[in-house]
C-alpha cells in the first residue's frame, strides 16, 4: 500500500519509527509495534509502527517519518512511500541455533550480520544473539567469519602501501591516551597509520573526545582518506566513518548489562582494522583491579585469541599486556588529558612519566615487531622521534589536516581533596576516578574532570593535596564532591 | 527537575515514552533513548526519552507524555512532572548472575519480577533474563519463587470456597476448545471455576476469542468476581484482569524468537492459577507433530514439572496428556469453533465427535481426581451433565452474566478444496491449518477460518470435499487459497 510521507521532527535515538493514524492501522491490518518495510525510490528500511488519532495533523493517507527513519531512506515531504508488513527474517532460525549451543556456518553468520546491518532484526532479537554468544563462546571460525562480515557490510579503505599500521587499546583505564603519542611517532618514521578511535561510552573520555580538544574528529570517510594520504595518518572518531556498522548495534545491546562478550569484542576490534587494510596491528591490553581485564590470565587468554584471529585474517598482531591498575597520567577528562599528551609531546619536564614511558614502550616494541628496529632497540628509536620534536611536529600536521580547534579554557569550578592521614598511596581506583570525572561533567564538558597530584607508591603527609575535581558549574562540582566523600578513589596505607 | 505535562496522542505499543525538546535535553544533560523516572502525585514510571525541536509545539519547560506513559501515571494536562535520571536497577546484577549459569535466591528472583512489573528494566535487559533461563533451565525452587512473585505483583482473587477449580491447555492444536464444554459441566456440578483464557497470539483463535463470539470477555477484575459469585464461574480473557502482569512482558520478548522456555511457561500458567486461588487444576498437554509439544517424552517431562511445582505451591495438579496430532473439531477460527462448541453442548448429532469425547474425558478424569467420582466413573457423570442439557444451560448463564453478544454472520467468501486423488487422510498439519486460517483473517475477523469436512483416518474419493476456507473479502480468500496450493494441510496416502 502507498502512503504519502510527512516528515516528523521526533528522534528516538535508535530504531527507525513511523507514525500512522489508528484508522490507517485498521485499514491495513497493522498494529502498534508491528514492523513494516518502507520503500521509497531504491532505498528500503524496516521501521516500527506507532499510531495516533490526530497527532501532527496526520491524515489517514499519510505516514509520519521520524528522524532516524528519514536518515535511512532519503525522502522528501509528500513523496509516496510503499509499506509492506515484514515477515520474520531468515536469521531468526540461526539465532535460535546459536541459543541451542550449536556452531554457525559461514553462511548463517553472514546472514545474521546482513540482517543486523539491514535492521531486519530488532533489538530484542539481537539481544538473544549476544546472550547466546556470551554463554556459548564463539569458535575461532565463527569469530573470523563475523569479523569479515562486519567489515564487508561497511565502508572499506584501501591505501596503496605495503604496510598499514593500526593500534587499539581495549580500554578501562582512565587517562590512557598513548595513541595520541605513539601514532605521531610511528607516522614521523614514515608509517601509514589510519587510526580511528571511539568516544567515551561509560568512561570520562575516549581518545576521540580528547583529540577533539585539538582538532575536528568527525570526518567523513573521504576526508579521512584525504588526511591519511596527505600526512600519513589520522586520529579520528570511528563513529563518523562507517566502518563495521553491525558493531555499533551489537555494542548498543551489550551496554545495558555492561557485558563484554570476548568473541564479539575481538570481532569488533579486528573488523575495523581489517576495514582500513591494516597489515600490522598492536593491541594494548591493560589489566588490573578496576580495569576491564582484571587478571593476567584473562589478558593472556585474550592475547592468544587476538593473535590467532589475526593470523586467520592475514593481519600480524602484536599484543602488549600492560599495567592497568591505576589511571595513566595526571589528567582525567578530555582537556586535562590533552594537557598531559601535549606535555609529553613537547618534552615538558613536568609531563607525566607513566604516559611517556608507556607510549615509548608500545612504539618501541611495535618497531621491533615490524622489523624496523632490532630486538631491544625499538624504544631508543621511538624516544629519538619524541625528544627531537619530530613527533610533536607530526601531531601538529595531523591537527591542521583534520581541522584545528581552539583549546577551551579550564573549568571554572575546582575542589581540591587533601590527605586526612599520612601514608603511602596504595591504590587509585579506576572506576571511582571515572565516575567522579563523569559526575563532574566529562566528557560532555571538555574541561571537566580530575587532576591527580600524586600516584600509587608516593608517600603523603596529612594535608597534602591528593587530587582536584574540575566542573563547569557549582551543582556538578558539589555532586561530584559529595560522591568523593563516600567513594574516595585513593587508598592510603 | 520539574516540567509541565503535555499529553501527546502517540502510542508506541510498548514501553512508556516521553518527548522533550532538544534544548531541554541539553539543559538537563539527557540524551535521546535515556531512561528517566517520572513522578507525578504518588505515581512513578520509567520512560524512554525522545527528543524534538518543535514537534507538537512543545516548549522547553514541557514534557510530552505518550499514551502508554499516561496510562501508567495518572496525569492531567499542564500538571507538574518531576523527572530524574535513572540509575541501573538492582536486578541487572541478578540477570548477569543467571547469565553466568548460577541459581538465583528468592530475594534476587523477587527483585527481578518487581523490576519487570515496575518497568525498571528494558526489553533488552529482560531478553537477557529470558535467554539465560532458556539456556540454563530454572530449578524447581526458582520456578516456585518466580510463580509466587508473578502472582504477588498482580491482582489476586479470593473465593470463599473449599475447592476452586481451574483448567489450562498449553496449546498449539487448532480448534481445541474443550474449556468451553468442561467448564460448564464442572460448574453445573456445583464447582467454582474462575477460568481465564488467552487470546490468539500466533494461532487462529484462543478460547477468549471464541468465547467472545457469544459474550463479553474483557471483564474487569471486579466484574469477573461478580460473575463467578453469581453463576459459579466464568470464561473471560485473562488480559483484561491484571493477573501476573510480569508474564505479559516476558511473553512479549519470547515471541520474536517463538521460544517457549519451560520454566517460564510453567510459572506463567501456575501464577494465574495461584492468583485466582485455584486448589485443583487440570493441565491438558496435547502432543504430536505440529503441536507445541511434539513427543510424549517431552509431555511426560512437563507433567512431572507441573505436578512438582503444584505440590510446592499447595495446588493439586492433574496433567492429562492428549493426542494433539491433528486439529480438534471441524471449525478453525472464532465463529466456526463457536459452532462446534454449541453443537456439542446442544447434543447435536452432527457435533464433532473428537471435541465431545475429549471434553468428557477431561471432565471425567478431573471428577475422579477431586474425589467426586470413583475411579473409572467420572466420564459417566460428566456425560449426564451434557446430555441432560444442564451444561448447556450453565453455558447460557455464563453468557448472560458476562454480557451476551449477537453471533456474527458467516464469512461472505468461501473456497472449497477437493481431493485430487483417492486415499486415506493420513495427516492434517496443525501449523498449516493455523496459517491458512490466519491468512484468511482469523482471529481479527471472527467469521474467517477453515471448516474441515473430514479428519485423519477417513477415506476419500477424487473430488470429495476436504475443507473450506472462509474470508471476509476476496483478497484475503485468494491469498489463503494460493497458500494452500503449495501448503495443503492434508496428506493423503
Amino acid at each position: 500500500m502507498d502512503l504519502k510521507a510527512k516528515l516528523i521532527d521526533i528522534s528516538t535515538g535508535d530504531a527507525p519509527v513511523v507514525l500512522i493514524t489508528r484508522q490507517a492501522a485498521l485499514t491495513y491490518d497493522l498494529h502498534t509495534a508491528d514492523r513494516v518495510l518502507l520503500s521509497a525510490n531504491d532505498r528500503k528500511v524496516i521501521a516500527a509502527v506507532n499510531t495516533t488519532d490526530h497527532g501532527f495533523g496526520l491524515r489517514d493517507d499519510q505516514i509520519g517519518i521520524y528522524i532516524e527513519t528519514a536518515l535511512e531512506i532519503d525522502i522528501i515531504e509528500a513523496a509516496p512511500v510503499t509499506i509492506t508488513p515484514v515477515s520474520k527474517p531468515e536469521s531468526i532460525k540461526y539465532i535460535k541455533k546459536k541459543m541451542d549451543g550449536k556452531e554457525l556456518s559461514d553462511e548463517e553468520m553472514r546472514q545474521i550480520v546482513k540482517d543486523i546491518v539491514g535492521r531486519n532484526i530488532t533489538q530484542v532479537e539481537l539481544t538473544y544473539f549476544v546472550a547466546a554468544c556470551s554463554i556459548y563462546p564463539l569458535s575461532f571460525g565463527e569469530i573470523v567469519t563475523l569479523t569479515r562480515c562486519m567489515s564487508d557490510t561497511g565502508v572499506q579503505l584501501h591505501f596503496d602501501k605495503p604496510m598499514v599500521i593500526d593500534k587499539h587499546c581495549i580500554g578501562g583505564v582512565p587517562g590512557n591516551r598513548t595513541s595520541m603519542i605513539t601514532v605521531p611517532i610511528l607516522m614521523s618514521l614514515g608509517y601509514t597509520v589510519p587510526k580511528t578511535s571511539s568516544r567515551a561510552i561509560t568512561s570520562p573520555a575516549g581518545t576521540a573526545d580528547t583529540m577533539e580538544v585539538f582538532a575536528e574528529v568527525n570526518l567523513s570517510v573521504d576526508r579521512m582518506k584525504q588526511v591519511v594520504d596527505s600526512v600519513g595518518g589520522c586520529l579520528v572518531w570511528g563513529g563518523s566513518v562507517n566502518l563495521a556498522p553491525a558493531d555499533d548495534r551489537i555494542i548498543r545491546v551489550e551496554r545495558p548489562l555492561s557485558i563484554d562478550v570476548p568473541g564479539l569484542m575481538i570481532s569488533s576490534v579486528m573488523a575495523k582494522k581489517f576495514s582500513v587494510g591494516g597489515t600490522h596491528v598492536v593491541i594494548d591490553i591493560p589489566f588490573g583491579p578496576g580495569a576491564k581485564v582484571e587478571t593476567v590470565e584473562h589478558a593472556e587468554q585474550l592475547r592468544r585469541q587476538f593473535v590467532t584471529i589475526g593470523k586467520m585474517l592475514g593481519i600480524r598482531v602484536l599484543v602488549i599486556i600492560s599495567n592497568g591498575s591505576q589511571p595513566i597520567g595526571y589528567g582525567i577528562g578530555p582537556l586535562l588529558e590533552a594537557y598531559d599528551v601535549l606535555a609529553v609531546l613537547k618534552n615538558d619536564p613536568s609531563a607525566p612519566h607513566d604516559l611517556r614511558e608507556k607510549s615509548l614502550m608500545i612504539a618501541g616494541k611495535f618497531l621491533e615487531f615490524i622489523g624496523h628496529a632490532p630486538r631491544g632497540g625499538g624504544r631508543k628509536i621511538a624516544e629519538a622521534e619524541l625528544t627531537s620534536g619530530r613527533a610533536y611536529k607530526k601531531f601538529q600536521e595531523i591537527i591542521d589536516a583534520q581541522g584545528r580547534r581552539e583549546l577551551p579554557p579550564l573549568a571554572r569550578f575546582k575542589h581540591e581533596v587533601f590527605a586526612t592521614a599520612a601514608g603511602i598511596v596504595r591504590a587509585i581506583d579506576n572506576r571511582s576516578v571515572a565516575k567522579v570525572a563523569r559526575i563532574a561533567g566529562a566528557p560532555i564538558s571538555k574541561s571537566a574532570g580530575i587532576l591527580l597530584y600524586t600516584k600509587v607508591g608516593s608517600s603523603v603527609e596529612v594535608g597534602d593535596k591528593l587530587f582536584a575535581v574540575y566542573a563547569d558549574n557549582e551543582e556538578k562540582l558539589s555532586t561530584a564532591v559529595s560522591f568523593v566523600a563516600t567513594n574516595n578513589p585513593f587508598t592510603l596505607g
